[in-house]
């Protein structure tokens, strides 16, 4: 209720028929999905929409009352101008430049490609009508956000451009819209925003390198370890076991030393927290982006260990339904009735039983890493689970590892030619990482830390007690 | 803060002071839970409450601040009434008519059925009092959405209303609360929105009917396959079957062509554009409705596929734990050494690896399309994971579908009573659609579409340079 | 842009300048995480930030635009100051009194624990400097949030203080942010707003200690009547049993009765409003509290679920490829054949496959009550999915128990040493719950309590037409 209305019972009345009225007129050129998406959004929102059309009177199916006219005459009344066309018709557009004299041209258009051309779309724009006041924005929303309104993370709207009055011109606009605005500065930041929809998962690109390599790597390890030299030494073919087998093999391998790659740059930077006195130094670049990628590197690492789950359990129907391995069962189930040992049942089923509570709170965390529930959660509750809970699984996994290998690690004849088993290697990275963060919680360590990271430094003796701030 | 305010000390006091005063008061007619809810909310927000009752002195727990009075005493000086009553009980407002004159009513309440009533609860007490302006809107929200504030889909709230003037001050309302506002037009679309919190998931209709009768026909059919021509050419009953080993037969093949049927409309939709030559053209409603259900079929296919697994993994305990089945075993086990086939352990190891892969993206998928999953992905990327490995998916469950058949296909002695094993049936559709969708990635074929989906129009040849629009 | 701008390209130039000048400066003391977040978060909405620092020429990384002064030069510009500070340096501001004479102090400090200080931290900021308004808030978001902007459970800010103009100048800020305000009030609730961000799981805790209490003493009663009474009657130590056998015997028991303790209060209420003939009498606090705490024990339930799904996958891989139980099974395989039964394979296949329905009905749940997507339900389908097809599951997995038990239950040699076996116990809570829901969907009943719950109070008979309010 706007502050006119004094008298109640007399001014609604009149006024509602004004404000019909006063519905502010926004023009859109181009009735593509984006165009059509937009205007049906900006007349359930309350404005009146007119479309710009080379051909006024056969354009297709158009959001409900919404006008259509030609170019020109659709630009006249608005003072805003939604431009929902390719760059490559943008020509046309010059013709109309004294229509657009002082107005507000959006730029929404995107790009199939980076560097497709020498400059950013809406610069172009900007150089064919120079009396136009060009904002850069919309681009980054689909048209099925702006359809059905904004939602988690197409709630955000980035602008950009020369005028601070343009620019709030639209933020104005995509505010009544439902979108929240970021002011992302000048129009030289039009490429930046341009380029934002042709990025394809930027964040997940390293993880999924290493993951990648590490999985080549252990499987032609254990390839030539096992494949290999059963074919050179014994002459059998048991090429099949790639399939099942190996992948069983190559899969736990991978996710316990990524899971390690998630914890080992914390660890890192706390030891180098501690050398260097203070918090306020920059890390290096390579620590900053392998900290920033450790969700990645998590969810890869429960993807692998899922994996290993489907395939250990996939193991007896093998044996039971395929007729082909059952040949070397019989033997060893009815010739040799093996005296019982406690010890090894208690240790299978530890190795077992660590596995499944291992892989339960893998999936933990992988569930409070989904945004919507990791936005439940206050920042200690997250900072809770992702690392008290982390360090317990990654204890659990590593354990579940040393248990299958148990008193095989001094067997020699498991080092065929003179190389380790794979799950030996990949315990190296787990216990390094284990090890130094059991350095890091001694008290002693522990307290130096807690106050470096409230702000203490080492370097400035003199001024100490100020120098404390809130992290 | 703005800058204008100098004497901070001096005009701080008196305008906080002010300001207390400057709350704007709201009323609302019922203290049943969403009444107690809203008026919590709104004074939480920083409005004044006064409720109106029948019974002001003993209406139970009201939310601390608000005032009661009688009907009409709260309605006096607020120039917005909630009225969160049940339509039974309209009847008395209209004895509160003149005290409406001129104010605006938001009419808050739903029906326990569709089509109850003659008219909408809105238009109803609108023309009980004529002197006031009616709004309908909040009703979509629950008293839980009301008194904890807005959370992703209870984030909209739908107005409609003849009086636009009414409708905004009711807008200013829900946007202080924290919702989104969309406006549904006039007071005729109330029963629309009465109607819409008694649906119940209306888009899951038709792929829940799908999944149910491609279900009964498959369990039909395999019942008289194996039970029923057991029994009759045998005289066996097998019928304990039904609860595992037919259940585990249905389910991946209704998986299977539940999966391929959320990927035919896609392909359909490309050769209809191929055809017409343009997108401009609106698909048949069997289409559009067919390509709106997409996603609910894809979880309905995820969620048998996840019971084939299980069913799968459960086999052995079934063998081991049971003593049932196991006279069946020892005779093949002990009996026949069966000489080791490499190319059918093969067979069989990749037939259980490209179960366990495809399961594993199917879960992706499913993943990536939880809401605040896929509302973190960018348009490129969602596209990428639905289409890109959507296919990947449909392609290995496929395989894995072909290595189970092996050379099955050619036993006349599995076409029990001449009829094919269902597996084979599964197999039609899915083949069907990658062999459309392998024609459509031929380059030829594919330049054409992706010319159509950026705007151009065969039909229109004389005007081709401007008729492309942004996609 | 608003309708009073006419003539366009003249206003829209001098404007722009003038929007330029205008944009608000705010001032922050403290240049940690939490400082630096929040001034980039400012800077890029649009407002001018300046950093009061102790060293102005050395404070480390600062956000791009920002200036930096002494905390006396700083402060003076400003309005609005955030206090970003450790309160144990609260009393260098006390000689800055005089600057901070009227101003808006916002103290968005937190305590590592609760109750470190007798009074809170905005308080003694207030107490300090009596001239100036503090105003509590912003201390609930993580530097993260800060920096990223709101996202669901992050988008709220809790603000208290005294003066009334002071949080509006404050709420101003935080809505410019994208964040949705709260008011807590008065300064007093200072404290509570400092302890919120110390919570961990705070309705998780009752929950979590019934799961401990449950496993404990279900571990410690099957411990007894399997491995103690093994060792004490027949000398066998079969201890290894504690890490698979026995942990997949307790699993399932305690998920049984935490998911009938999810129904249990549901029922308690109804029979509570019933005997009440109303449902405007408040719970009694315990019931309260259980019904708050639903969701959690659903999923702790859940939790357990999949424990024993995968412990019950993993038993023949111990048989299978652990050498220490399989001297057991030869001698059932080969020397009994025993004769087929199909009542016993019914039996055992309908055990197997309502286990898999229930789980996967248990899934289901648990994936509907993930926060994004309980938000995408409407009230309508959220509680037919965690009533219906709760109550649904809960028959199932209850029915799978029974299916075990079979004809166990008159087994004398069962009941060891007098103790009934441990799924006796586990079924008596949801047998109890079904029965009790039973008794509420009989006609007559449901006819009352829908009628109560629609608002009618059978202790009010005088008036009962007026008597109903919205649900």
């Amino acid at each position: 209720m706007s502050k006119e209305v004094k008298p109640d019972s007399i001014s609604l009345c009149p006024l509602s028929a004004a404000a019909a009225l006063e519905q502010e007129l926004l023009c859109i050129f181009g009735t593509g999905d984006l165009g059509r998406s937009l205007g049906q959004r900006l007349l359930q929102t309350g404005y009146r929409v007119v479309y710009g059309s080379r051909r006024p009177h056969s354009c297709g199916l158009l959001p409900q009352g919404a006008q259509v006219r030609s170019h020109a005459a659709a630009a006249e009344p608005a003072s805003l101008v939604f431009i929902c066309i390719h760059r490559e018709h943008y020509d046309f557009l010059e013709t109309l430049a004294p229509h657009f004299k002082g107005k507000v041209l959006v730029d929404v258009s995107n790009n199939l490609k980076k560097n497709l051309y020498p400059e950013a779309n809406a610069e172009y724009l900007q150089r064919l009508i120079p009396g136009a006041h060009v904002v850069k924005g919309f681009n980054t929303l689909s048209a099925w956000a702006l359809q059905n309104g904004p939602s988690d993370a197409n709630r955000q709207v980035y602008l950009c451009g020369n005028s601070a009055e343009a620019k709030e011109a639209v933020a104005e606009v995509a505010t009544k819209l439902g979108f929240t605005v970021l002011d992302k500065g000048s129009l030289s930041s039009a490429r930046e925003l341009e380029d934002f929809p042709l990025q394809l998962f930027p964040e997940w690109r390293l993880p999924l390198r290493l993951a990648f390599g590490l999985t080549v790597f252990f499987f032609f390890y254990l390839l030539i370890r096992t494949v290999v030299s059963a074919y050179v030494e014994q002459g059998k073919d048991i090429s099949f076991r790639i399939m099942a087998s190996l992948a069983n093999k190559v899969f736990p391998i991978v996710s316990l030393i990524m899971l390690s790659l998630c914890y080992l740059p914390g660890v890192i930077a706390a030891f180098l927290q501690l050398y260097r006195g203070t918090k306020y130094k920059r890390f290096p670049d390579w620590l900053d982006r392998w900290m920033l990628c450790r969700k990645q590197l998590g969810l890869l690492a429960l993807g692998f260990a899922s994996l290993h789950v489907l395939y250990t359990l996939i193991i007896p129907i093998r044996h039971v339904t395929g007729a082909n391995h059952l040949i070397l069962l019989p033997s060893i189930r009815l010739n040799h009735t093996i005296p019982f040992d406690t010890t090894m049942a208690w240790r299978t089923d530890s190795y077992y039983a660590m596995g499944i509570l291992g892989f339960g709170l893998y999936l933990l965390l992988g569930i409070t890493s989904l945004p919507s529930v990791s936005n439940a959660l206050s920042w200690r509750e997250f900072s809770f689970i992702q690392s008290k809970l982390g360090y317990l699984t990654l204890f659990i996994c590593t354990f579940h590892t040393y248990l299958y290998g148990w008193d095989k690690f001094l067997w020699v004849s498991g080092y065929t030619w003179y190389t380790p088993p794979g799950y030996m290697l990949s315990l190296v990275l787990p216990s390094a990482v284990m090890l130094l963060k059991l350095l890091l919680v001694l008290p002693c360590v522990d307290r130096s830390l807690t106050r470096i990271r409230q702000g203490w430094e080492r370097s400035d003796p003199e001024d100490d007690s100020k120098n404390s701030l809130l992290t």
